[in-house]
């Protein structure tokens, strides 16, 4: 059994998402809240010019700048493609990383609560994510992984890992609750890894549900390219509801209702997520499955 | 009696306030919902470049610059000063302006549900805004007038009119429900004032509530100017209600709460609000008086 000897935990790689860059700079400060006997934890504020310019990036979305090709290409730099550099250098290099487990907080304006974005489906990371919604059973489990894509997240660095969602929360604020239950599930994945080094982890699987990714949906839109319309108030803030054919999904300006009509039934998450406006996305449907982990 | 015959409906100041935003680019689009027999109305998306870029602002704060040095003075332009400028010059100019009166659609992500920001007042708000808290008893009348202090308001090109903030809504999304409790704020407030012009409104003065502007409070911050603390989360989301003598206020990164220490009771409103955050201000202190309006 190998063991984690160096695990990360990242915060404002999306400058305007303050539960993460602010828990952050609490570890900064308070280093002894992270450490374990059995591994070294580093913390790293993801983009500090981001995080000050309160946006989500500068130029680009950071969260998107982590592909081989954008890493191995040191030409036609933007401010995030060197900080990704940057981050790769002292996380990876992506693939044979020198951090054995990462965890990146971001935090959404979705109604998701506190969700486990796993992006490589590495049978540890499913277990511990497993294992969180058995200790917190709102705790859901959404699967990011689009089959024969590379994956240009910062979790991407390292197969070991998974981002953190938590919400709803608007960009640019904090809220004591929400901080709270992110930094207490926090603790509890850096008290799994170090049971994990004791060897003090049960091998027994549960089944779990898992939300996978099936494609990103986008608002109505004029010709323009305008968004005509808004999330109907009976999906709003139903993120991991079943969404079944003739369910209402939006509300054009001029009051209009637009249905689901696909021929089963879907879980949208992401439901009305602010960042995702200058994309066009209203949600991203998932199936729900059942896995053992 | 002196009838209106040029009304204003102006959205979008903070450009990432989107309610306010898409009801313009909606009576844009459809311009027979908001005319009234008797008066003209114009609508003006107040900031469309900083709505395109989805920030409140690009240089400076747009509902800061309406002071008559600022409207008068052409040197040291920010775009924010030429925009008010040019406002300055359709709706105005403050003081003496063309339009008789203006409502100015905010959003914010405190708790603050539909308000009347009163930024002047003028007997005429006050009834309209009486008769608005009779018709929806949800409205809530929030008076920021700093007396011996000339507003800077986009509202003080006229001293009939208010701003409208509705939330709790993140910046940067448009919620289906708060866009439609908002639009219909607009559509009662159209026929008062055309009621007005027609003779039909009742001279019986009410008792209202009134929550008067008496302060801005800091977030606790450290020796850097950087907040080291959150709102409370016993006081999240509780604007407009009591905060008495004793009431925790704050909750510092490391634990410890903060109360409210002042010797008579308050009822915050403004609180959590993102766009403050960049000031140091956690929440605005009011009183609440009775007034007969």
């Amino acid at each position: 059994m190998e063991k984690f000897k160096q695990v990360a935990i990242v915060g404002g790689t999306h400058g305007n998402e303050f539960t993460g860059a602010y828990l952050i700079k609490k570890f900064e400060n308070f280093p002894e809240l992270v450490k374990r006997p059995s591994f070294e934890t580093r913390v790293i504020l993801a983009n500090p010019q981001a995080f000050q310019a309160n946006r989500r990036y500068l130029h680009k979305d950071l969260n998107r700048c982590f592909s081989l090709e954008d890493l191995n290409n040191s030409l036609g730099s933007s401010h995030e493609q060197d900080r990704a550099r940057f981050i790769n250098k002292v996380l990876g290099p992506k693939g044979n990383p020198q951090v054995d487990f990462i965890m990146d907080l971001h935090s959404t304006t979705a109604n998701m609560g506190l969700s486990i974005v796993l992006l490589d489906d590495n049978p540890f990371n499913i277990k511990l994510a497993s294992y969180l919604t058995s200790i917190q059973t709102t705790v859901k489990i959404y699967s990011w992984i689009e089959p024969e894509k590379e994956s240009c997240f910062l979790n991407s660095i390292c197969d070991k890992g998974f981002g953190i969602e938590v919400g709803p929360i608007p960009q640019g604020i904090l809220q004591a609750s929400l901080f709270q239950k992110t930094e207490e599930l926090i603790h509890t994945i850096l008290d799994y890894l170090d049971k994990y080094n004791q060897g003090e982890i049960s091998q027994v699987n549960h089944s779990v549900s898992i939300y996978q990714h099936l494609k990103v949906v986008d608002y109505p839109k004029n010709e323009n390219g305008e968004i005509e319309g808004m999330i109907h108030p009976q999906l709003q803030g139903r993120d991991y509801e079943e969404l079944k054919p003739g369910d209402p999904m939006f509300i054009t300006f001029d009051g209009k209702t637009i249905y689901y009509e696909e021929e089963s039934s879907v879980y949208p998450v992401f439901i009305n997520e602010a960042a995702y406006y200058e994309k066009g996305i209203a949600m991203c449907f998932t199936k729900k499955k059942q896995v053992s982990g």
